[in-house]
């Protein structure tokens, strides 16, 4: 994976990431710099007060929203047939403009088949059946009274970045293409305890997992993975599901491919073999060079990107800038993030948040000066299992042409002199 | 503190909080029990499908919303002084409703002196000056380019549970007496390096923190917390901070009651001694048996309170429910939650979620058979520095009958042979 001759955390290089040194150039990002004739002024005008500081503020409102000047911060829509299908396709996370490692719910990824179903939680239920010695139902009520757990976890479409693999680079905000990814806490009954309660067959070898979307969308889920740490979700980030996100209840399956989560659960089927369902042979296999393809390819590969600076962005000066960006791995923990500024030639390994959680995003950042010249910045994430993420060529060579799903590659943005930041193949 | 006589953990009374037995009665919280003939007759109707699985669904959101059927989980609002001041007083989470620790912005708890200001984030700056060598200021862009933390934290307003005080118990929704808490992962600047940057002089012992409210609320904060974990936030679960919880920028002073993590932040003035604002003299102050009065008690205390089910509630019918609720405590990380179902006689370790993070809010939860038998369901939170919720009367016992703020005194509900669930002291 590591393709070029590469040095590493060099003393010379290390200069431009210092904390230290951007502390003691720091003034210079504030406004004026640090004068005591400014301060004076700019006290003065601070203390005369804004209009908001002259009048009775707002009232309380019982379900906040953001402020009106941070509207612009949507989803970003992609629909799979034009407004002819206006719920159908993907809506991105603008990455570009988060922080931190969770995403609110308004703005978590959506991917759906047939739009998002008006489910009264009153009437939906849940069957297990198939190879077991006792099929079940579930309200929703009976649900909550299960013992639950919570857990903080990613879940990516299997087609994030797909846009990437076009043939020439996309001038867009970095959402638009690697957004298909969020990262919330989910809290809901352990599957395994459900399949307990209904006696599992030894034949069971596999789960059929069907949602109650006009689309029926339908994964195979294997046995292991249901005994594992898949769960019956009922709550994301403290407050009930949203309805895109599969209310009132959906399957977590975390580290693995958005879809095999499915949403709207109403079914889940004990079986010998996978059911072979039309969302898993029409989609989400990956084609080979040498024309077969694999199937269930659950797990999501190491992966990093930069969100800040990003793709449309722009430096306004040169000057100390921080690197900030997302990282996660199917596998489990991150267990370091690399920022390059000179295309894959040296690295420097970046500070890390929340890699203490298996299956959930990490927010790397590194302290970064741009002097003003062309720089392509690039991130790489390696995972406790070991695994590097791999460069666009690499990741490239796996496949057929034709593969769309399960691109981990490394994301380059490249800094002009002008201090645009664009999106680049290396 | 443990004022009663108690057992703990003894065999006998274990059986009622056992997820072994709780797994094998379990059949008895679904729907009809587990015979073949019921599961083919639900099987039957769950594939013959729902209405919502006949129709196309609804289009894609650019900002998500709840369903529609979850609209009751609001809010609940109290008002200072009625209509008069539709934003000053409390809005408090809803924290009956929620599970899991993280609570959405928009049901995050607020407590406002003077509504939500407008504020234009490019208008808006933040000034540094007093006893610094250089005095600066900050526009939210120049913000942007610091290095940035990411924590997930509780805020708890010193006002919350203090209906818990009223002559008689109220019988509301635990969140209308124990809501003003909530807990967000925050992202922001280290205020430490502000500081370091204007160059604190060695006799700023204190910072004057000052609002952009119209009421200019404003706190008083020893320079040791502002130098240790203070963060000056821009963002909130991802996006950037709520209009009601400071936007664009606030104070977060971690596990320091709420009022002191300045909202709209404008100021900060390093001063040789406290300003003795009026916000901290008329009110915050906590009144003693002997007339006098305890001022700058920053730090929330070890605190517990069970959720589900809580006040106004009704268990169906007997059986095994799972009792869930928070522990948070501002001295750090909470070590045990025990949860009793007899008034305190008896008491059982909960498991607990998120106890590995300081001054963050843990979910605890325990499975517990209800008999039908009058019962009365209390926690009790120990935190990492050995210090135990108290009981109702002990808390009592410290301060002036006048006192109302820091009550984290153990919460008592009691379940009647009818299932309903009250608030009682004990």
């Amino acid at each position: 994976m590591r393709n070029k001759k590469e040095k590493h955390d060099k003393p010379d290089n290390a200069a431009a990431y210092s904390r230290r040194r951007f502390l003691k150039q720091g003034a210079a990002l504030v406004t004026g710099a640090a004068a005591a004739g400014l301060a004076q002024g700019v006290a003065a005008q601070g203390l005369a007060g804004q209009p908001w500081e002259r009048v009775y503020g707002a009232a309380f409102t019982r379900y906040g929203q953001p402020s009106r000047f941070e509207q612009p911060v949507m989803r970003h829509i992609r629909l799979r047939y034009g407004d002819l299908t206006p719920g159908s396709g993907v809506a991105l996370a603008p990455i570009e403009s988060l922080e931190g490692i969770i995403t609110p719910s308004s703005l978590h990824n959506i991917r759906s088949h047939s739009g998002t179903p008006d489910i009264d939680p009153k009437q939906h239920q849940l069957l297990l059946h198939g190879l077991v010695a006792r099929p079940l139902t579930f309200s929703m009520e009976s649900l909550w009274r299960y013992p639950m757990t919570t857990r903080t976890v990613f879940l990516e479409c299997s087609g994030n970045s797909g846009s990437a693999l076009a043939p020439e680079p996309m001038q867009v905000p970095a959402g638009v293409i690697h957004g298909n990814i969020a990262c919330t806490e989910w809290t809901g009954v352990p599957l395994r305890m459900l399949l307990e309660e209904a006696g599992l067959q030894p034949q069971a070898k596999w789960l059929l997992a069907e949602g109650a979307d006009s689309a029926h969308m339908s994964r195979s889920i294997p046995i292991e993975k249901a005994l594992d740490d898949a769960m019956i979700a009922l709550f994301q980030n403290g407050e009930r599901l949203r309805p895109e996100q599969g209310y009132p209840v959906r399957l977590l399956l975390p580290g693995w491919e958005g879809n095999t989560s499915v949403k709207w659960l109403r079914r889940l089927k004990a079986t010998e073999g996978p059911t072979h369902t039309k969302d898993e042979t029409s989609k989400y296999t990956d084609p080979l060079p040498d024309g077969r393809a694999l199937q269930f390819t659950f797990e999501m590969g190491v992966k990093s990107v930069i969100t800040r600076p990003s793709s449309t962005m722009t430096l306004p000066r040169p000057g100390f800038y921080e690197i900030s960006g997302i990282a996660w791995s199917g596998a489990g923990r991150i267990r370091r993030v690399e920022v390059s500024a000179d295309g894959g030639a040296t690295w420097v390994d970046a500070a890390l948040t929340g890699e203490e959680r298996p299956k959930c995003l990490v927010r790397f950042r590194l302290p970064w000066e741009w002097t003003g010249q062309a720089a392509v910045l690039q991130s790489r994430a390696t995972d406790e299992k070991g695994q590097v993420q791999p460069v666009r060529k690499a990741w490239l060579a796996q496949y057929s042409p034709a593969m769309a799903y399960h691109n981990n590659s490394i994301v380059s943005w490249a800094v002009g002199a002008d201090g645009s930041v664009k999106n680049v193949y290396v």
